[in-house]
């Protein structure tokens, strides 16, 4: 794991939300994307080598639906880059963490993706995240 | 705002979670230090330019105390860089952030720090940091 590539935070009006963080980081949201499999609509900032992701569920079922009636609005999840997420998963799985994706999967912002069980991880809901090959086309 | 200075993690206790997280990171707590205006022991992990702060508390009135009862183990806070924390406090004030300290306060790992209030920046609890000047002799 290289640095913290971005930090979710569950929000339940993204309209609402933009102008706040903006406000909060002094800097202006560069993208919004949808991400339909996982029912999320999100928002980044960068804050130098990190992000921030602004996420609002667009479905009852989406995740961010079901955190925000269990514990509110707030940070939501902190995501780690790595070079290879295989590996990473490999080693993770190997000294007991329970990965919730068997196979990482495209994520928000050109990335694959995989989250480890915050079970098994203090509490904590931690995706590793890599630049996904399939995103970017070769030059 | 120049990057994620460290992400906060409350735990129940400290000396069971710092393996858990030192497997996790695959790196070494480099620091133990207790902050007792705080009321919390805290281990540091670095993972490039960002570091992972684990919290536990030492007293019943400590806020990590208060949070775990209230939301269990998991992030507790976001730190943010800055290079001036009293003109960053009077630039969020002057937009109507709420903080909850009105002077910058010694935080752990040798820094100054202040909070913003949760309900005014969207569940998070939100904290500056700057390196203190006192904490590190002039050369």
């Amino acid at each position: 794991m290289t640095h913290v590539e971005h930090l979710g935070i569950a929000v339940a009006d993204l309209e609402g939300s933009i102008p706040l963080f903006e406000a909060l980081l002094g800097t202006a949201v560069y993208k919004i994307e949808t991400v339909e499999s996982e029912q999320v609509r999100t928002a980044f900032l960068q804050c130098g080598p990190n992000k921030i992701e602004l996420l609002e569920a667009t479905g009852p079922e989406s995740p961010i639906a079901k955190s925000l009636e269990k514990r509110g609005a707030g940070i939501h999840h902190v995501a780690f880059a790595v070079h290879d997420i295989e590996a990473e998963m490999n080693r993770l799985k190997s000294m007991g963490f329970s990965l919730l994706n068997e196979q990482p999967k495209k994520g928000a912002d050109g990335k694959l993706v995989a989250f480890v069980h915050p079970k098994s991880a203090g509490g904590v809901l931690l995706e590793l995240c890599m630049d996904d090959p399939e995103a970017t086309p070769a030059v």
